[in-house]
């Protein structure tokens, strides 16, 4: 297959990008991609390819841009029930621990996972993921956390691994069973802890190595936040995770520093998520490291906050920056990949070429993808977008609708369907 | 038609919701709506209904919310080209005069609009208003005033008459020549205003008592602030319009506070819009008026400025509160209703069940059609939406994407279209 004449065809080619670097798009006018079952195998003007390749089946892009499928390296996309009645109480100025008295808060979406079989779990997630498709994310990682006992954590990671099998996207999994302190362990984290460490992570790999798919270890995440795993928890989860060979990740700084960012810095975790709150010292052992940086705007805006990951400040330290929508049912309900792109445009400063190179190559590496996807190259995968639009800028500049017309996927080309007469 | 097991039928009956009113949706559980041709026939429970009229044809909601269709009073939808690049020189800092020097801004707009053929303003205006629709707007109100001169001026009257002619929506023109100082004019602002009375008024009145078709006249709008029109102007220009017949609004206090709030309110505009530097007693006035204020969020979070209307004062004054999206090609390109709802609910801290209500019955009363939209109940025009939700609240809890499961415009039905293989 040979789209041509985008009137952007932007490949970001090259490695995940430092620093200022970041926004490299590498634009081709009147652009054009030739791919040969899920693999690129040309890239270069309209001219060139149709020339070369007189006999491929063609697409037409008709001036639009085509870009690589955005990739989304941070989401809670599994759970059950919803928290619409918190959101309502949170306007009208109740507390947290109002909520959590209410019967809100994260342990009432535990409640309703707890409950929900695999199959409710992946007809619920389902939609979700569809309207995170349907809006350009072409590959979803997607954590654990909402059961915090061993059984539901691995039934997430079940039906985690059934949605990828099933759906047109795919999906990276993440083991957070240290999301927040199970309920039972409210008076006694560190129980919870060695819980974590002692049961839940040898029965994941275990998992893994009984089963008969043949797919890379799991993320394994923590939450380090006060209220939910002190630092000196972090470590001592990520560490264990690590000794039985899983990539790592961590939640920090999100209200509180706690010395999260450094941790991950250390341990060579994938990405550190949220850093809010950083200090000058973590964004500067961050920029040292290999670690990714993702930023999370949706969050704050979900919450009707106004503290945004300081983005420019781990460009300027040469970091490594992405983006993903945290997409979970408490604090940002948007599947869409391209409102964050639009709101780190508005309130981490970024612009639309650094948004986009973040929620794509960058992205990638925040995952340990990026030889594979996030970008145009000969030899990548053939997930690609072709937006409604002639300008890579309108990703940014117009916000709240969808700009993708149409989606590849590992060189297969999804229509999108009209929405389905059914409750999500 | 007769949609029937609706998890909640918001009827929002009755009047237009003053003050603390407002949030009034008249849930029916578990409810049906009846309507033969594009009235509404009947309304109230399922099992009332379906005994009630055994024969008609059914529909089964599923257990969706259904809702009158939302009202969207105040956008420049049609206009030329677009401005992603003076997005980006925001973003990097450059001021409005920067912009202006640039070639940016308005008038960069107007330069275009002058330019494009009324096919050109169809095509491109098409585009958005098919957004807006499978969003849930299915009555737009449309502004002129990229033109800032007769012929322009006229013409995209035209093309706002012939797009509601073409499109499933029900559009109402406001004409706008007022938007701005016409760049023939940048040195005598007065000279301009005595124009648009002397010339385009008298010109749109006569447009409009030759033409074929019978409707009501247009609003006449005006931009009232610093640069643009001042008070003295501003009034000139109402009067002017008021003399000729015509209904009245007004852009007052989006930045600067001119006094435009409560001169809508002394001349009994239809609405006042913006309304961000309202005093006190521009509250007071509007509130002691038949006047709405309509609230734009989508403006400061496209500037990403943290100014918007002080709804709450509107509403412990006593005063209708609408809300709008403002979409234009400057500081809010973004068709979708749902992202103003769930921005007010954020920073404007209504509930759901408040903005709902100021999208349905009060933005229908910011436009002088409450007496045939925006509620459902017998006798008014079936305009409907299906939610893919069973809860009202995700409207706000939710944010980004598109909850709309199906339109049902003047009895209608109309599938949404996937996205279609064209460059927008």
């Amino acid at each position: 297959m040979l789209i041509h004449s985008a009137s952007q065809l932007l490949t970001i080619a090259g490695p995940p990008q430092r620093g200022q670097e970041l926004g490299r798009l590498g634009i081709i006018p009147d652009g054009a991609v030739l791919f040969e079952g899920s693999t690129i195998q040309a890239v270069g003007p309209s001219a060139e390819l149709l020339a070369s390749y007189p006999d491929a089946e063609r697409l037409d892009a008709g001036g639009m841009v085509v870009m690589p499928g955005l990739v989304d390296p941070h989401t809670h996309a599994i759970w059950a029930g919803d928290r619409a009645a918190e959101f309502e109480l949170k306007l009208q100025g109740k507390t947290y621990l109002e909520i959590l008295e209410s019967g809100g808060g994260i342990l009432s979406t535990v409640r309703a996972t707890r409950q929900a079989t695999i199959q409710q779990l992946v007809k619920q997630t389902s939609a979700r993921l569809w309207q995170a498709f349907r809006h350009g994310a072409t590959t979803i990682e997607v954590k654990t956390g909402y059961g915090l006992e061993t059984e539901t954590e691995l039934r997430m990671i079940e039906a985690i691994l059934q949605l990828d099998h099933e759906g047109p996207w795919e999906l990276v999994p993440t083991f957070l069973g240290a999301h927040a302190i199970a309920p039972e362990y409210k008076d006694d984290p560190q129980a919870y802890t060695d819980l974590v460490c002692r049961e839940m992570l040898p029965a994941l790999k275990e998992f893994w190595e009984t089963s008969t798919f043949n797919r890379p270890l799991p993320f394994v995440d923590v939450f380090c936040e006060t209220g939910a795993f002190n630092l000196a928890q972090s470590r001592q989860i990520l560490e264990q995770a690590q000794a039985l060979g899983f990539p790592l990740k961590i939640h920090a700084d999100e209200f509180d520093n706690l010395g999260g960012a450094s941790l991950a810095a250390e341990l060579h975790a994938a990405s550190a998520d949220h850093l809010v709150t950083s200090s000058e010292s973590d964004i500067a052992s961050l920029a040292a490291s290999g670690t990714v940086a993702v930023g999370l705007p949706g969050t704050p805006f979900g919450l009707a906050e106004n503290h945004y990951t300081p983005a420019q400040k781990f460009l300027e330290a040469g970091g490594l920056l992405s983006l993903a929508t945290d997409l979970n049912p408490g604090t940002t309900w948007c599947e869409n990949l391209q409102m964050s792109i639009a709101l780190a445009c508005r309130y981490m400063k970024l612009s639309p070429a650094q948004a986009i190179a973040a929620a794509t190559i960058n992205a990638a590496a925040a995952i340990q993808r990026e030889d594979r996807i996030g970008s145009i190259e000969p030899g990548k995968q053939a997930d690609l977008l072709l937006l409604n639009v002639s300008d890579y800028r309108h990703l940014g500049y117009r916000y709240g609708g969808n700009l993708v017309n149409a989606v590849i996927k590992r060189g297969k080309r999804f229509p999108l369907p009209a929405a389905e007469l059914e409750v999500q």
